[in-house]
């Protein structure tokens, strides 16, 4: 009981009951990006055990600390050493947890800060990108079960020999998800600075509507083409433990967008979102030698030095006996890449190669696709509409997507959103 | 073998022989304090290694970073939480430590950061000021003997639960001369922004001198008298495990001061340095009655709220059965304890009470006191002479500390230092 009156929480200790919920939520960096946030994610960690639920939060580092020990790192070493980087970049999610604790403790809470070596988060030695392996839930479970807030630090870990690991950028929220998985968790909080996720960009397409519910396939076809809400790998493992996870904004109450199981209402949307991604370079091969084991050559040469492809497009042979065959890049890829691309060329006789950096891949995702015929000639029908010519296509169980010229990207987007009836609840 | 000649430590280790020695080296905060200082301390502890010793190095937080840390908590909370406290407070020597490593790299040397729980410093559970119980030396061993220069984190440890825990101000020092203790170092170098001890403070009087060699029990004696040089409980640990210490400058090759157990030599010098504290105030209970117990009175409520006492001074009896009883206490204590005593001067009743904060205690200090008679004598013959009243006086084996008026304290500590003859060599 506190003296306010009745702790829904204290009485269901009291009675014995399994409190209401265990709840994980997961604030990133603008979330506690100054000390007077750090007091707002205080008074909702505390608001939400006061409504019963056992409570863990989750904390990525202040925004721009990371950047700044970074700068620091470069500052003493050009290559800096990858363990020492992590070990720096992880005193930000350090940081960030005491202080939100101290904040708990502040706003007449209790809480207890924990750390990547305190609750055993386990992880390879990929230093600056490792994966992590197990998670003890034991120290938070405890912790919880004191009726205290576990504050656990994102982004970090600790690899077999103790040393200090870090996920990459974005990786609390994979820590948010896979300590929502090891200590079982009802549902997975994840607080950012958009209130949910949209079916596209609203600055590009202004009847962009917030999703209510979402797969966990087609976040990921949406993550992957750039939508940027969730990191990648903590809703691969959100699917693979089946964490409902609930993204929304700590600046106002309103409810989000939940990422799920398949559910079969979600089935009669055909179209979920639409996304584009400008990361890709166009490349083309031009008149290669109609010989076999000439594309075998491009792609296995390619493959042996890590390039990813995304998209090929192999034209119909002209009567020389010569083809040009078309593919894509990551503009990222593109420097380091093009002198291999060149030393192809040669070997497979092409008459030279032409790059294109101004496209654009633009896509449609919806698990509705595996039960309608039809979406993708509706797709082209829409662009040419628009007069959009379409310069390479691919496709998958719940995801069409199409290259086109740079320039007609929002467009496109406004074109296919609104001709899927995306504008429309 | 190095590339630009022969290596004396890899030689050392090719014909199994033992190295020259093995170092630990503790660099303070403004010895880290920017990334160009940091890579002198990299230098230095490579040129040591490349002399054909094993390096260990211990490093402060950088200078102003615990300050910037604790006033982020401040902001957090009123009264931050003191386990939490410690959590932040630690990320200052994490930072430093690996920002050292990699600064090693960078000079083509090669390093290993180590945190507290890595190495396994175990402290007490006493937040902000714990005590070190044990070093397992093995990982820090380990590392040197692959050829690293291992980089510890000063200040912090962890406590049985895996807590993180923090030494309090100046626990840097202690965490050097506790590991070296556990490695069996041959010697700890504690580098500060000053060049060693010298025999007074140079500001209040210029023909002071740098001591080569002093022994730990002049050492702590001169600390806690505020020589402010190294910290008291490093010097306890230094004392009770015989580690040579040797206090120096990192912004020269200049050797320091060796602080060590008791040499015959050492003990021909009979005053070795002359210190002055302005931290005490005077208090003055008037006319207290002379009755049995009044003295235990006083100074048992004193204690029994954990005030500390230096100086006592009972005058003799006046004709009227009362008698003055007058005592310091620290300045930083006064206002808490002004009301304890003026309730103390209601039970012994006394006739008022009088404090005086215009006072310092002027110590000399030497271990050759002991064998030789009228130091004491001679202390308060160089005072008179300079027609300086001497308020208190209190002893020790191998100090003589005198309480004046403040105004006095530089005439003070000339004319001892130089009647003395510290002034030569």
């Amino acid at each position: 009981m506190s003296a306010r009156g009745i702790d829904a929480r204290a009485l269901c200790r009291y009675l014995r009951l399994r409190p209401v919920a265990l709840i994980v939520q997961k604030y990133g960096g603008t979330s506690v990006g100054t000390i007077d946030r750090i007091r707002n994610v205080a008074r909702r960690a505390i608001a939400t055990q006061k409504a019963g639920h056992d409570v863990v939060v989750i904390v990525s580092a202040m925004s721009g600390e990371t950047n700044r020990l970074l700068a620091l790192a470069h500052q003493a070493a050009e290559l800096p050493d990858a363990r020492e980087l992590d070990a720096i970049a992880a005193t930000g999610e350090q940081v960030s947890a005491a202080l939100t604790a101290m904040a708990i403790h502040q706003e007449g809470g209790r809480a207890c800060s924990l750390l990547g070596h305190q609750v055993k988060i386990h992880t390879d030695d990929a230093f600056t990108k490792a994966r992590i392996k197990t998670i003890d839930g034991t120290r938070i479970v405890d912790t919880v079960g004191q009726g205290l807030i576990a504050v656990v630090a994102g982004f970090q870990g600790i690899d077999d020999a103790g040393n200090i690991t870090t996920l990459g950028r974005g990786g609390s929220d994979t820590t948010a998800v896979a300590i929502a998985a090891a200590i079982g968790a009802d549902a997975c909080e994840i607080y950012t600075d958009v209130d949910g996720v949209y079916t596209t960009d609203p600055n590009v397409c202004p009847s962009a509507r917030k999703i209510e519910r979402i797969t966990y396939e087609e976040m990921l076809e949406l993550a992957s083409l750039g939508a940027k809400v969730l990191q990648i790998r903590s809703v691969e493992v959100a699917m693979k433990y089946q964490v409902p996870v609930h993204v929304r904004t700590s600046f106002s109450d309103a409810p989000g967008t939940w990422v799920v199981g398949e559910e079969k209402s979600l089935e009669d949307v055909v179209v979920t979102g639409v996304a584009y991604d400008k990361g890709e370079a166009k490349v083309q091969l031009l008149a290669v030698k109609d010989k076999p084991g000439a594309v075998a050559t491009i792609f296995g040469k390619l493959a042996a030095k890590n390039v990813s492809v995304d998209m090929i497009i192999q034209n119909v042979s002209t009567a020389a006996g010569a083809t040009d065959v078309t593919f894509t890049v990551a503009k990222t890829d593109l420097t380091r890449v093009k002198p291999l691309i060149d030393e192809i060329a040669r070997d497979v006789e092409a008459t030279g190669v032409r790059y294109d950096e101004d496209i654009v891949k633009v896509s449609i995702v919806g698990l509705g696709m595996r039960s309608h015929a039809g979406i993708a000639a509706r797709m082209f029908e829409l662009l040419a509409g628009e007069g959009i010519n379409i310069l390479a296509i691919s496709t998958s169980e719940i995801k069409i997507s199409c290259l086109i010229a740079s320039r007609y990207t929002e467009l496109a987007v406004r074109a296919l959103h609104d001709g899927f009836g995306l504008d429309k609840k």
